[in-house]
């Protein structure tokens, strides 16, 4: 899996910037409060147990740990693996795709790749690779779920706690000089909410999101280029077909790097 | 049904925790207020009596007991259980299954069973099983519903008992000392919105609408392999198709669990 | 129609509960101000004026009676009538139905079964029915629409109301003792503008499209029904698939209560 | 077209209810502020600008118009020449509907005789017919658009004049007693962006709304009646379906307002 | 591509229309403030880079760059193109049309011509081509998301940086005088917030859709046109249909346009 620095970059800086921030005109002590961090991180927690079953929460270090994979977007090698398969397969036969299994990385492909060596049929292939996909996506998005939903919660306990600290400061006001002192802590739940939610949970979602979008559309160009070798389409037609999944940037990559191959198919 | 304490988890832990935040810094008493409970509760309740029929609300005691209930998401055992049916019909014909419905729980897949011994078409079969399916998802979220509206109505009515409790304090402002208390009454409303919304109304919501996603999807594996019996499918194609619901964990597990059972079939 | 008096028992135990939250701290006389409701109710109902054509205006009274309504959704007597109307389409044929059109009430079924009595073919009358049902839905919705349109804009009037308060007493902030009612009296309007929303005019939208959801799923089944009795389906499968749309507890209820017609119908 | 004063009277009624409201209470000279009003109207005006092409903010002022027309949901008219038409068609053949197209006006209707008299297939006809209701839907959809984005913009940009104002006045905080009438004045671009978003973009965009689904529907009975016609289908049937489209109250209006014409229609 | 100078005009004007309103009543150096600007515009960029891939992000420019672009929506002169590839289409053959593809701009267009012109099939051709504008509007897609994001992220920055500012003010309560200095120093987080969130986000994100909603709208177009070439349709019946893709308005401007041409269409 390809390693993706980005994000634990965006959030190393994203936090100094806030200490910095802090720092450049106060004390960061004052933001340092174990007990409204308590409040606020494992309060929301509390509100997911009751949300979730636990089959979805032991998922919640892997999915963070997937942060740091890219995407699985190289669709420019898939085109490649493609456009082989089917010149291999107008060569020797559909049979021959077997040996080729051992040594493609991506399931759904393998997979895909052994229903046409089985023999198949073309709407059973389909059927089950999509529910393949379906169930991939359905797995991702529930652990999705659970950040944005922590996203929602933990700026509610936040607020919470804001809550339970101006209700004790505002009832306890025999010391009109300490309100100042009071509200302070009592933002600060407010404050860590706000953090977690807009600097990780909000984030985390999204990434979660976009790797999920990606490896869909990949899925489904994979299903599309298994339909096309199984209907022993022409290999230059598929790869046409399957170069529309590709931005303009990549077509162009994928060309201007294969100019010998194309010579070398001219002689074909 | 399995049991799952999760959900009782964490709403003491939360409940708790909360305590803890306000004992911590301030008395526990100036929280309980029984008027303030009354109103945010109860004027919520009154909001939901208009908002839903009896049939629907008195449901609400029973789906409080369903939070104590796993997902009903025991895939494995559905894929074993259609391995077994697969076989049987395949060696001893369809009506010998009639057999095995009384040996099984699952009120859908019975009632798939009794059709197929029954001979009825298998677009009605599909029809049937799916209007099933359709009917326990409508009233699942007709509950779901309930508590949806209620996360949204409890912090409304917090508001308007702050709202209340400020207009009172701010008409009678002879006393500024007393603004202080005021305030910190007028406020315990809104926390008690806010603690109902976030951490009862709004997970208790979102875990019986995981519970029903999850009884959906296994409702469609089992039309699924109720349709493919009745086909006359090959119990290995049965068995990959079924398997393609689960999670790749489980069907490790699955495997993993099954090797002598494995061994045993490569000698049928 | 059934009478539901259960959303007047909440609408009038609602406000009973804010005038006893009022009164138990503070004057009644000071949240009621004929400026403050003219605002919040009149402004909000001109910006409705524009918002929607006078026919769907002049529905409000109506809607508001609909209230009082039980949702139609008495699905175990669909079956009754269905069960029997199916045993005597097998007996005396489709034309011996027109003599159960009179006795029926509701508008749908009857329709139906005028169209099977008519001879118009299949296909025709489920474009006809679920026309009508589209019909019905789209005018309930736009009932509906008012209330949530209104909803949201009585807050806002409220807080127009509000803003306009708190304008006029800064700045004329003389007398610095007079803040605490500027700002009271500039409040109630807030009160107003979330009490209409919170209390009447969410629940009222809730309650109809409620009501309407019910009615559409019955007339679902209704079309379902009409359509096989055309197709001279078996009485009991037809029995089978109706009750596919109740509960089940409705089942059980209506099998209980049929005992002795069952044992009758073994006899048949 | 047929005028609908009814906007105008709730736009002129909101306004004079707001001047009311506050000049019960205060000065309507605290609330004139030409600045405050440049900032919120202007500021989200030049937002607007980035946000649309000019080919849809030129129709800004032909949509106002279109506020004071009625939605275009005469259907008892549109049956009413059906039936004509249908009538026409079966004695005279469909080249005889030629000469009833210069009589009508309804674009969408007269395109439609049109291609029936020119003989176009049904689903060509069908084809290019939604395909013009979809063009006339995305073309009325990109000008409410326009007034639900400046819905939410004029109060942000209100917001923005508020923090400008408040900011301005906490930094130059030397004399106290100036901080109401500078809250005051900073309140203003609230108050504006509030009143423009709730009595004018909001209804607006509502209304448009409104009119373009009424425009809808109209265009589907439309589409329905020309193909059955073209289909040479019964004018009692036509009628029939036609008037599904149409509410009970316009159908019993219809009925009572055509009794003689229906007992002419007894002796044809 | 079009230049459209019209969203510069905009930002440009509310930039001023800001800066004109701060300096009416206050002084700019107030709203000058490098920190708060870094932790507003640098932290919700560091989100960003948690959020979405690098491969998205760089996209950012080029997509500022489009903002100048006008919408791809130059219709009337794709009915010109096809009308006369239509009759020449007919004149010579679908082969004839080779030479016009270097002519042509529309790369949608041009791959369209080429698969007629290799003879694919029209369901893989309208496949093909459905999928590349599927592609292209996924790429769009994620552009926007960047910006849609930015503007929830941006205001939220701008709220932490508030809270910091609020938090340390509060706590370091010494001087009542200073109070008002800070709190303006900590709104203008808040202010920087809410103007890049509506006068830059928001209307760029916005901007952006509804240019790939008139290139998705063209491109439907497109693929008709190409489909009903390949068809051999009648290119008077091609351009009919062609036209409904045009608003009332563009057509008129195309008919009154087109007058000698027509003229000369009937002597043919």
């Amino acid at each position: 899996m390809k390693k993706n620095s980005l994000p634990i970059i965006g959030l190393v800086a994203g936090l100094v910037l806030v200490a910095w921030s802090i720092m450049s005109s106060g004390d960061i002590v004052n933001f340092l409060d174990v007990p409204s961090a308590v409040i606020t991180i494992a309060g929301s927690f509390c509100a997911l147990l009751i949300s979730f079953p636990m089959k979805t929460l032991i998922k919640i270090p892997s999915m963070m740990k997937m942060l740091m994979a890219s995407p699985q977007d190289d669709r420019q090698k898939i085109v490649d693996i493609f456009s082989n398969l089917a010149k291999k397969a107008r060569k020797d036969g559909l049979l021959a795709l077997e040996d080729d299994i051992g040594t493609i990385e991506d399931e759904l492909l393998v997979s895909g790749l052994q229903m046409i060596v089985d023999g198949v049929e073309p709407e059973i292939i389909r059927d089950i690779m999509e529910l393949k996909l379906d169930t991939a996506e359905r797995r991702h998005k529930s652990g999705q779920d659970v950040f944005v939903k922590w996203a929602e919660l933990a700026p509610a306990f936040g607020m919470l706690g804001t809550l339970i600290g101006l209700i004790i400061m505002l009832a306890g006001l025999d010391d009109p000089s300490s309100i100042g002192a009071g509200m302070a802590t009592a933002l600060i739940t407010t404050f860590y909410g706000a953090l977690l939610a807009n600097l990780i949970f909000i984030p985390i979602a999204s990434n979660l999101s976009v790797q999920t979008d990606e490896e869909m559309f990949t899925g489904q160009m994979i299903i599309d280029g298994i339909l096309e070798i199984q209907a022993g389409s022409n290999p230059r037609l598929l790869e046409e077909k399957l170069l529309t999944y590709l931005s303009p940037e990549e077509q162009k990559q994928l060309k201007t790097g294969k100019v010998d191959e194309k010579e070398a198919r001219n002689y074909e």
